[in-house]
This record gives structure tokens, C-alpha cells and sequence, in this order.
């Protein structure tokens, strides 16, 4: 039984935030991200793959234990122990729910979750708080950058790029699966803290002369268009990263990524080191 | 006088690495990066520009000296001292030459000039070398770091992308113009080296341990595929940026910047520190 077309209509349009939005969910294709997303444990609502794809030896498809059995009968639905459901569907029906020109072999549908930031939770660990990042592949490298440095939460200001469009989900890497994201207006939630609120400019305390520093935020701007006033207002420490050449800045990214391993390197979790 | 059909389809065809290697010629397009490279003193060789760009106040335009009386004569060239040949175009014309949907204001011709290394060059300062960066952006955004660091040179294996295509460029903001950049076989280059070479990978030392290094070579893969093995075998120091939690990796240019920044907390050079 093929996809119908209210069914095909439903999954492109999920290509659009408006409709991501109204209908709670998110899509995303290709055997690469829906791999690092089934690795890390995310909880899939929906699977559509080709034969092929299921059929992969080794691959992603594993993680979706019992399919090869339930997939006998196609396009009925298989109830998994995590709750996803698999669907095999053909070329075709891949390349017209696609949101891309060159389809891939596996596409899926996940819930559009938002955790609330519980009172105090900036209290503990490292923060990095994303003011007006609005390109999606520094988005999803900036939760690639808090993921590997063990960043506790980011916190993305409301006119952040969208954390459920697929650019930012393929951009992190699957880093995405396993970072706890809170979306909120930045200088209301930094308001009152207690902690120190790290904004990186060039006129700051070298970043090499940080002292340890175990609970803090670290603010990032927007390349363009620096922090916003309001976020600014809250920053209580400014550090710079030396240069000893001609370029006028670094992109938010590396930035971010070199203020967390200069954190890090004073202050180590006790876990890890 | 309108560009001639033939003027068209020779600035059009720059968009292509043969035709640029053919004319030995590179173009690029835009306001940001055209004022970017001027405000660098890149010697560019013809710059084609809308009557507005020409009289804007305070903008790039105005590092062409003489430029406004020399218009007078629309498409006569206008030598300047610095050898760059201004034409008026307009709008339309610069739609036609144009490599993108949305033409800009300006368009600059530069020429390909490759720099060769002298022998023992490796052996003074840090160079950071480039194994198969394909990625134009990354290439580009590698280009910034090294420029911020004051790297004293930057090696790109053959199969890196081309160093003279706008994107790469764009992605550089201007450090291109700044950045010495060889291209060459990255392998034979650093043999019989006796400077360290650092290779990043996740079993090295631990970078935050690394005692002042002043003279090394800092060797970059792409992350999809990493060193070559014929690079791999010339790297005599593994270094690895500490990790604290999930993601698998970093990109090559955050993980180059993370290093360059080790690396100048303990060896900062005499003039800048």
C-alpha cells in the first residue's frame, strides 16, 4: 500500500517551521543523520526506508530491533519497543516525500520536545548561551562544540536558527541527540545569576589568564551582529583570545570552541580528569 | 560603451578552476570581499563597478584613488598606481558577467600568483599544512584562523580546493589577501623536516600539555577522510584536544584553531608579546 498523498503532503511540509511547529514534529533524511540519531538513542517516531536500507548489513537499521520481521506485511506499521514506527517505502515514494532534489534511502520523523530550564540549573557546570545565531550550520557546530567539551546546557535566544530544521540536526553531528537545549529570551533567564556570564570581545581579559572557572556562562554572538544589548547588559567578565595576525575576528564557532577548551583546561570535570 | 559579448563570456568563465588556470586570472564578486582585499592593498587588476558603487561615500571605492575623475569616459580603463584598471558597468552588464543569481555591485579581477617555498622556510615559525580540504568554506575559514594566529604560512596538499575560487575566498574575509599559501606536495615537503609536526587525532598527547613549541608544523585532514597515510607517516608528535563529552569529533577548522591557540599560550612570538 503506497504513501497516500495526504501522507506525502504531510512529510514535506515539514520542511517549513510553521508547519514543523503546528504539527509538533520534525523531519530529517539521510542514512548518515538518522544513523547518529538512531546511535544515540533518540526516540523516532516514524522511519520510512527503502528494502535497501533495511535490509543494510551493520548499518542504523539495526538499532531498530524486530524490523526485518515486521516489515513483511509493507506499510504496516511495526510497533517498536521505543514506540517508532518503520515503514518501507520505494524510490519513488521517497523521492516525493523528500525535501531534498536527490533523495536518500531513509527518512524519519521525530516530536518537537522543549525542556523547560528548571530554577537554578545555571547555577551548575557550563552554559553556552547563543545570541541571534541564525545560521544553521553554525548552529549545529556550536552543539557539536558544547557536545564534545561536555557543555551541561545551551540556551538559544528566540531568533536562533531553528534547532529542529535539518541543517542544524545534520550540522551537529548527532550531537543534537544528546544536548540539552533550552529555547528562552537570553537576558531574562541570566538575570539575577550569581555565576559568572562570559562575553567574548576584543577589548577582554586574555582568555589564557582565565582562572578556573567551573560554573559559568559563556554568551556567543552572532558573528554579524555581535551580542544584543539587553544579553551585553548581563555579560560580568569579558575575554579575548589573543591574536598575532591581521584577521579582524573569529568565526562565532571557533571562537566558542576555543573559550571552552581554555575553561576546560583550568577547570576539568572531576569525572573526567 | 557596453562590455563586448567577448568580455562577458571572459569574466563569466573565470567561474570555472580551468579556465582561471588557462587566463591565470581569478575573480571575485561582491561589496564585503572586493572592499576586503582592497583594504588589504591586494593588487587587484580590473575591478568592474555600478555608478553607485563608484560614488559611495567612505566605502571600498574609495582605496581606488582618482577613480571618480577617471569615469568621466565611461569604459575607457583608468590607470591607476597601483595598476588596477576601473570600468563603470551597469547593472545590466554586471548581471551578465555575474556568477551568481543575485549580482552584486562590484566584480574584481585579480591574477593566480603561486609563491614558491624556499628551502629551510619550514624551519622558522609555525605552518599549518592542509591535507585534502575540499570544502571551500572550510578551506576559507582555516585561511581566517591562521591569518588570527599569525601562522607563518599555510601548505595546501594538491587536492585541497582551489585557493582561487570565490568561495573560498568569501569564506577567508579577507585573509586570503593576507596569508602566504603555498600549494604543494604536502609529503615530499616535510620530509626531512627537523621541526616537530603535530597531526591531531584522539590517541596523541594531550594538547594542553604541550611545552612551547616556536618552530613546528601543524598538519590539518579533512574529517571525513583524515591525513593521507603519505602525511600520516611524516607526523612525529600526535597531539589530541581533550574531550568531555559525546560528539565523535570536532571539524578540522575548530580543531586547527584549538591548537594554534595551545600553541601561542606557550610560545608567543618575541613581538607580540
Amino acid at each position: 500500500m503506497p504513501l497516500t498523498k495526504t501522507e506525502l503532503a504531510r512529510l514535506r511540509a515539514l520542511r517549513d517551521k510553521k508547519h514543523r511547529e503546528n504539527a509538533g514534529l520534525f523531519v530529517i533524511e539521510g542514512e548518515k543523520v538518522v544513523g547518529e540519531l538512531l546511535a544515540a538513542g533518540f526516540p523516532l517516531l516514524e522511519v520510512y526506508a527503502t528494502a535497501a536500507w533495511l535490509a543494510g548489513k551493520g548499518g542504523a537499521a539495526k538499532a531498530l530491533s524486530g524490523v526485518e520481521r515486521g516489515l513483511r506485511t509493507r506499510f504496516k506499521p511495526v510497533q517498536k519497543p521505543c514506540s517508532t514506527q518503520v515503514f518501507e517505502i520505494t524510490a519513488e515514494e521517497m523521492a516525493r516525500a523528500s525535501h531534498y532534489p536527490t533523495p536518500s534511502s531513509v527518512l524519519a520523523v521525530g516530536n518537537i520536545t522543549r525542556q523547560s530550564l528548571s530554577p537554578g540549573a545555571l547555577t551548575h557546570g557550563l552554559t553556552l548561551a547563543l545570541d541571534g545565531i541564525q545560521d544553521p550550520g553554525n548552529l549545529g557546530t556550536l552543539l557539536r562544540i558544547a557536545d564534545w567539551f561536555g557543555i551541561a546546557r545551551v540556551l538559544l535566544s528566540p531568533d536562533c536558527a531553528d534547532l529542529f530544521s535539518q541543517k542544524v540536526i545534520n550540522a551537529s553531528m548527532g550531537s543534537f541527540a544528546r544536548v540539552a537545549v533550552h529555547s528562552l529570551p537570553l537576558a531574562e533567564a541570566l538575570a539575577g545569576l550569581t555565576r559568572p556570564i562570559l562575553g567574548c570581545d576584543l577589548q577582554g581579559e586574555d582568555v589564557h589568564a582565565l582562572g578556573p572557572l567551573r560554573d559559568a556562562v559563556i554568551v556567543i554572538g552572532s558573528e554579524g551582529r555581535g551580542l544584543s544589548p539587553a544579553v551585553q547588559a548581563m555579560v560580568t567578565q569579558r575575554v579575548t583570545i589573543p591574536r598575532f595576525g591581521g584577521a579582524e575576528s573569529l568565526n562565532a564557532a571557533v571562537a566558542a570552541a576555543i573559550v571552552c577548551d581554555n575553561l576546560r583546561r583550568t577547570s576539568r570535570p572531576a569525572e573526567v580528569n
